[in-house]
């Protein structure tokens, strides 16, 4: 039963893993099929390098589990949500990857600050909300994916493929499991570029090199009696 | 004897450098048998890729090696404080990971910040104080449990599996020798958290990208005259 | 047809990769042939890992697909303005790497802070001004390259062989595509040491550690008495 | 001539590569053979790929080289004064690692702040002061090694193994080739803890995670009806 859509989902599993995003075994990812309604999803709490395509779980769209032999992950509810709500949905993945989880925890946005930022996310990276405590103590997960989805009232999205859960940690989505692990990683690297960049902007003082310093070692690179190396550079000029 | 409990412990120390929590030799595993009441460690000073099952030490209660050629961990008066005083603790890691030495050497407790934390520890990461002059020079090691012990007075141990030592570095424990690696690896990764946390919190100012140039790059790439790949995407309105 | 450079040219997409400056498909690398006036560059948008050299594409100084089955590069105009204008510049590099990019977004140059910048860059690492919006919306890719040129009046392409676009990410060249990745990968490595350099100039008050603790982990370590490890380091007075 | 010396110092540059210290060729060890007044060094500028221990350069304290076919690495003789003045010092390193050479070029020694430092440093890592104009124009890289054992008048050479030239980089050494790279990697390590201590010293308001959030997470995995991961964790209380 859905075997192609088991084999991409453990695939982006493994993807998550390889790509330096997910620490032990906080990390998921599903896809889903708009047609047999159906969502294919990470077992909970397994080692990712004991994982299989079979050990994947499928679940209907009110969470009941129609095959596998494991309990889904955790966060079911919460990929469910998306796959209800957002049209065109078909991959979705939960990480706490370190940079992203830092502004998730931060509680702010991520400003658009750059083309990378643009080539992925149309607008800045939203947050949500903090849960009510009501909203925690009940359907935990699903609450968190309806304020992620209300967040999204205004929003499209595929054009704005992710978000931070205030005080939690990122979810991002896509046209398939691939995609959505695509803009996991894109996320966690616009994350630590914005982080950086406002580092940066802060234009703390330091001392410049000396000039004479700088142009000996230039010049005995580069120049016309160059002796670093084995006389490959030391032609240039 | 206790060739099963060697073996853990030679794991759990083999995953500290694969998890890159050890620098050099700068780092160390136990496990504990409450039955025989026997710990075994880690030698001091070996070189990991050296290192097999055989050359853990075994170890009582007083710190007498039972069974092994080489002289156990230099730590291992500290942890069998924990044996001693910890119930339920079968696993003990010890190692100067960077993120969560920092944190150490600043004599601060990690805050909880984000679910990440809350996962693992039931509260802040304690940080001990420091030793007087007299319990360093006299069983140093010994005194560094006590001073974890002293601090974990109002604390139930398995609900926060780790401490930061003031001006040196983490300890973490577990259920067993695995549960103790996963805690350190857990602790790192929470203590970058925090410190990216508060460093995004701080806000600096950096300049947005001119609408203009985020709008363009967004459509090269999204938009219906995308012209960005092999057309794959391109299709995507 | 330019088999050679082809081959070049691939290894230095891979390299990039390997390098860990590209995330994704978020780099491109390409070569010249000043005596045929032609260029090979990467294909648009293609996984690295399924890249083989033939997918290489040959494009005239008017870019012009002159060999190869896929489109080339998005930022193929950018690559041939640099050719056009660059004397003795035979291979160029555009990547998104997280710390180049962090100045570039910031709009600061990289001041020369030491001699790991001055071995390879003659003066601070140059930023161009930002596009205007009709420089944006027609030619975009072209005027990109043209702010880089105009940036480059009064400096020398190949002891410079770098710049940062604002709000985009940096390019580098050289005088084959090795060359270009080389001064990629030390562009890198000079915009991170730089923000650190400034990180460590704002010596933010710590506590140090109190003298009879460092005194004592010396000594356990290299003293008389030394008692970490097998005994190797314990002769050392 | 010096094999096993030979073999040594391959491998010791060999190893900081791996230790990713070294970017492109931005590094070399070095071995000494005091009874021979021999030293065996890096060639300069050669691919760490592309090299063999037969690739090594035999040099005298004079700097004359003695046997090889390649010209040695250009901070020869700055190796040469190590071995001239440092008792009992047999191996040298030189890299431009990120984190070293931070304090380096912001011309800061580092403090001690905890013991992982102490293990390793007997004080704090000094700096040197800038060369003169005319030192840099004659003899630069000797002068280089003059100015470190300037720094050193005073200090015990094995004690303190390694220093920070002002606006270059770090240099180790120690008692084999080895040895000097364990200082080098230890130096990095240390040089990083200490900016991260300061960094979170600093201690810049971030908001807590609310405590009905926390008390969730923890519980949903610890507590008595937990349902993360397979039933493993759920046991416990």
């Amino acid at each position: 039963m859905l075997e192609q859509l088991k084999e991409d989902v453990f695939t982006a599993n493994q993807r998550l893993v390889s790509s330096g995003l997910v620490v032990l075994t906080w990390g998921n990812a599903s896809g889903f099929d708009p047609e047999k309604k159906l969502m294919v999803i990470k077992p909970s709490g397994v080692d990712y390098d004991k994982m299989t395509a079979d050990d994947m779980v499928v679940v209907d769209l009110d969470g009941n589990v129609v095959e596998g032999k494991l309990r889904p992950s955790s966060d079911t509810a919460t990929h469910l949500e998306f796959y209800r709500n957002f049209k065109g949905v078909k991959g979705a993945v939960h990480t706490h990857s370190i940079e992203a989880t830092a502004w998730a925890q931060a509680c702010r946005e991520i400003p658009c600050y750059g083309t990378t930022h643009a080539d992925t996310f149309h607008g800045p990276v939203p947050v949500t909300r903090v849960l009510t405590e009501a909203e925690v103590n009940e359907a935990y997960e699903l609450n968190t994916g309806r304020v992620i989805v209300e967040r999204f009232r205004d929003l499209e999205p595929l054009a704005v493929p992710g978000v931070l859960v205030a005080g939690h940690a990122p979810f991002t989505w896509g046209k398939d499991p691939q995609d959505a692990v695509d803009h996991a990683i894109a996320l966690e690297a616009i994350a630590k570029m914005a982080r950086l960049t406002e580092e940066v902007c802060a234009a703390r003082h330091a001392p410049e090199l000396v000039s004479y310093v700088g142009e000996k070692h230039y010049q005995r690179k580069h120049g016309k009696n160059a002796y670093y190396g084995q006389g490959l550079h030391s032609a240039e000029g």
